[in-house]
């Protein structure tokens, strides 16, 4: 419908960076529902925020596992930054720390769902990697 | 009382190193209705998680300071670890982006209403400045 | 036990109007465990707020819709809403409208999660209609 | 304009013995604006729910404060409650404990602005008695 | 810097339609700290969002007030958005209603507060408006 | 790796006395991911402040039970410290109250979801438990 803006184009190339083959999903199931959300999240969420550098990409998803561990409320999105993260370079390691962290700023209740969610999205890679 | 143990005294200076005046401030705040909290924010806070390492001082601040945007309860101590984040070497213009970037997650009013404590922490510590 | 009061009968005809059968599914799941809360929930949701008028049915669905989206700890109760909405004459459109809304306020993660809820309510609702 | 019904006069009595002057004050403040608001908060919340029984006054206060100081978003309403706690016999004590136990469920930050509250509270009540 | 794109004028007017003088002030008050957040907030919240249509500007901020109350995170915001919705036509028994509604899903507290925000609102034009 | 402490002695027993076997899993599932998140809610939780006294375990486990069921992002937990609410003394009558004492503080979604993982916790209790 719309012509792929420059902030469209830089925004998915940013999405598939990050979240890869989780965040095509989100887009997708988007489609037939609220096609406009998708586009925001890519134009917006992507093309604005995430492409404004001075913070590293790998700072940007420590501050969102962060942000979506303590609030709490966002499961889904969660597990996709965990990967979001990975895929950018986080350790496994180093989101153990931020989630740990979460504990003194939210409470154990949401270090430990952050946790589970992080245990739940290396298994997923691991699922997924052939077996050399 | 109780004699301080390491990770008494290792929490102290690292709440001394991150935190400054402020953390001292809210410890000896606690001393006549809560003493034992000002102590597990020393041990627990500072003595067990700040002090874990792999990540860095500054990436556990962008962290916190993430979460407490996101959260948005807790604006005195948001203001304390955006101080604490300048402490450790987070610029200016990363606290922003961290800000901007809870737009996405956590809705405009949680950042805007961290841009505003920010600019309040910038202008306190143009004040204790003397000039040249 | 107690005799059913005009605020009572006012609040059940309200949440059967509002809310169908699935509103009356949670007042009988409550039957053996916590039957004050179901009345609470007719008589003083239904029999005092929903009944109030000022507000079309439309108008303080919308508004709940957006709550609970926003607070985003609601999920049961949040597609049990979006059916109550479209129950009561909001459209599929304007609940998308509304929930992308919540981008802006709560979050894209508080946005997402209310689209699918959404997407779920509307795929029951064809389910349970019988093809012509 | 409505007689006041056998809940009214309960939840009347029970806000006095609870929140004394301070929750007279609070449905005072609604007569201009809200009425209804505060005839709900003296007939369902005070002549329904703190009515009920099976708890002790000051079991219902723990558990009111506990909540308040975890969702962190109703200052207002939990210096009310500390004062309400203190009026039917809870311990500055346990008041204290009860806020140090958020720190683990609910993060430090709602810890320390209870225990903040707690502290502006007692401060209130020695302010307001006369010298022996 | 960059050309004001359609985006921007048509969110600049919106914002101005709904929010007035206190939306352009909040506007203002980003320049010298985080001027983008301003601009994002002008093309994506008022430019793309509020512009989409299918909703009424009164029925957008009925929901935002809704949320905004229900947060409880938010109260500057929530302030503007009263007189926002009051600018677009929402009478003051109508914003009663929707924060009413509030205490049935977010509480007392939430239901409180935003009712004194509405009050402190309606004093604040009362203040503006020269006697005739 | 670290010589189990007085803390952690105390905090391990405490756990086990407060939570049983549902404690001892979410140790248990830590060990391969986050083991120190284990051993922090052991010695921080337990250690300290499970066993800090002035409150009655059970004093203690309503608090808990009433700050997750408001905050509602802490379904797995929520239902760990219901069994623990039983395990100490609470009876199914009082969880009742103190949850829906959470409608007034924190609305009715909250209230209804704390009551079905009271149900749930219930169910499973009986489940457990052999034939006479």
């Amino acid at each position: 419908m719309q012509q792929p803006s420059e902030r469209h184009r830089r925004g998915w190339e940013m999405l598939k960076t990050i979240d890869g083959e989780a965040g095509e999903h989100v887009v997708a199931a988007l489609q037939d529902i609220a096609p406009d959300l998708g586009r925001y999240i890519i134009e917006f969420g992507f093309g604005d925020v995430y492409s404004r550098g001075v913070l590293t990409l790998k700072e940007r998803e420590l501050a969102t596992v962060a942000a979506l561990a303590a609030l709490g409320n966002a499961q889904p999105q969660l597990k996709v930054h965990l990967h979001g993260a990975l895929n950018v370079g986080c350790s496994r390691e180093e989101l153990v720390e931020v989630l740990i962290q979460m504990a003194v700023y939210a409470g154990f209740p949401a270090a430990l769902n952050g946790i589970f969610a992080l245990r739940a999205a290396l298994a997923e890679r691991t699922a997924a990697t052939p077996a050399g």
